[in-house]
């Protein structure tokens, strides 16, 4: 197939470029390098330095990868984005393109509205560019399982039908978010709810949970390394905490530590991309998939990182502090995930082997953790 | 009270201006004239060339009516907003400062980037303006009952009680916009849900449905009259059909005119919007009305504007034409409005006098009705 993978410079988007030339496709990466700027601004970079996009891409050949086509340019910018889809002429376009932070997006009325007008209108051209461009094309699009909250009914996968009154109807599953990044995301699947159900495009939401993990089978080099974060703002929870516990200081909990997600290892989400592709959703179709293996609470996730980081020989604690965000630390949460089973995805477990893994890896770079980036100074 | 109307130069945000003026409140109307612009650049301009809003203030105060502070000014850059907020130090903030129009959002790429980025900063910047310069301030947003979209249960107001697998929870109530521009509106009430559940903002949306008429009781003189549309852009349904009549040309009911709305008078969008300022929303709180008195189909609407022209000695039909949108043309429609009727709204009902009162003000200006305006042309 001929993919073009909008964002493709990111922690997700990278290593999906790699997978997927792996496996024989005609992979195109687009990138601003946004995520690298914003990184750099608040002064929190990746821990592990990555060559830009062209230079990943020439190691990828000459490490015995195939040819992957480098598109630099602003999606924002419709002129931009059609010349990439045109000259593409892709089967599938897999939009990772984001600034993908809560905490960025409530630092203040500045760094929201980036977050509102990137997010939205890179949504927003991804869906024209498709619909004049190339209609048959499936938008893969990744939100996140952020945007439904925490109700206290099941999350469903993308859609709820309600008996209300003696009447029924089946609505887009009604979302609750915690961010104003979540927030946008929930924008997005309206904006792309409506352009399948009223100019037919073929589009899949991949509610994707908090990602974990640094090794993809493709990623055999250190030069191929994802944009990997540990710091308050880009960090997710469980990639801070092995950091923390190999930087020897305490794993921040927030609260008191009950909020449960659901979570899945980077290899996951290569494979859910990828079958999404392979599977594509109908023209019309707004297809959602929860997009997570297993739910753990915060507590959980650190109480595992704990353990397993003892067993290696370190020194840690788990540590709460005070909440920086408004949000339940004790909820129901049971979502939905079957949808991705059902297609064929093998989950990759959270397993003390995988923790292990990632605590070797972040120590052979552990020279470069910057203890002072891990304490959240973004509070909402 | 101290209200700033956001989109003070609009077809409702004059009128809303003088009616609260007339009131004794000390009103400050922001504009950017973003609304004549867009019709000047369409070729589509109002029925009744009306002064800019310096000179209809100055027209306002000489009539008798008290000062209004005008201040023009684009609100999605935050800096002129800001200073705004800060200088009138509100009590209310009344928005209904964005493109209105669902057809002009339909047009292309551009006119629907123009309505996406307008009208989510527009909300975006006026909710970070409140928490900043004036967070007891409520915020009085002007949504509309397009927002829903037409589902098989009845619509209530706001907000729905799901039971599911033996649990419930309480959701805003889950939308499926019609247009870009009603996408727009949805965006925006998450947003301000978002806004009173994290940052306690005091936010009332009014889900509007389609408003009629050009008559108020401040508007007494000609010079003082609405922006009235009565194109295929931006007239709403029963405008365009009035003028539609006084012109002799047929009424276009798109498809097979089974498509019902709640509608309601321009006299009662005052009072509605009146009614919310007196009663606000409190801290925290994100209440929601439906914003209109009367339901009826389109084929309601153009029989009984029909049989009040035919009375008026006028020569005018109906006449189907194919449905230039994509939306149901028969479907369930049961949608609750008692919220405002509770806070004292005294409707004006659609009567044959008020038709026949629209007839007569559009007669007095018919050598200005453009009759190649009115078929649409704008598809989707």
């Amino acid at each position: 197939m001929k993919i073009v993978i909008l964002g493709g410079d990111g922690y997700l988007g990278w290593a999906t470029a790699m997978h997927l030339s792996a496996r024989g496709h005609e992979v195109t990466v687009v990138d601003n390098y946004l995520r690298r700027r914003l990184s750099r601004e608040l002064d929190r970079e990746a821990l592990i330095p990555v060559p830009n996009l062209n230079q990943r891409v020439e190691i990828w050949r000459a490490l015995g990868g195939r040819e992957i086509a480098v598109r630099i340019g602003d999606i924002t910018d419709y002129g931009f984005l059609k010349s990439v889809v045109t000259a593409a002429a892709p089967d599938g376009i897999i939009h990772y393109a984001e600034q993908p932070s809560a905490p960025y997006s409530m630092i203040d009325q500045q760094h929201s509205a980036l977050t509102v007008s990137n997010n939205l209108m890179a949504t927003h051209n991804a869906v024209f560019a498709v619909r004049e461009c190339a209609p048959a094309c499936q938008i893969v699009k990744l939100g996140t399982m952020g945007e439904y909250g925490t109700p206290n009914i099941d999350i469903e996968e993308g859609y709820l039908t309600v008996e209300h009154k003696g009447r029924s109807h089946k609505f887009l599953y009604p979302k609750t978010p915690g961010s104003i990044y979540h927030l946008t995301k929930v924008q997005d699947s309206d904006l792309l709810y409506f352009a399948a159900r009223v100019w037919d495009l073929a589009i899949t939401d991949l509610n994707q949970g908090p990602v974990y993990g640094l090794e993809t089978d493709e990623a055999r080099d250190d030069r191929l390394a994802p944009l990997f974060s540990y710091d308050d703002v880009f960090g997710t929870v469980l990639n801070r905490f092995v950091v923390q516990a190999v930087a020897n200081v305490p794993l921040t909990v927030y609260g008191k530590g009950g909020q449960t997600r659901g979570y899945l290892n980077i290899r996951d989400t290569l494979q859910c991309v990828e079958l999404a592709l392979k599977a594509p959703a109908k023209r019309g179709e707004f297809r959602v998939f929860n997009q997570f293996t297993e739910t753990f609470s915060v507590n959980d996730l650190a109480e595992h990182v704990v353990r397993v980081a003892k067993n290696a020989g370190l020194r840690v604690e788990a540590k709460s502090i005070p909440n920086p965000r408004r949000e339940a630390e004790d909820h129901y949460y049971n979502p939905a995930n079957t949808g991705l089973i059902d297609l064929g995805l093998k989950p990759n477990l959270l397993t003390d082997e995988v923790i292990a893994g990632m605590i070797a890896y972040v120590q052979r770079h552990s020279s470069r953790i910057r203890t002072d980036l891990m304490q959240p100074r973004v509070k909402w």
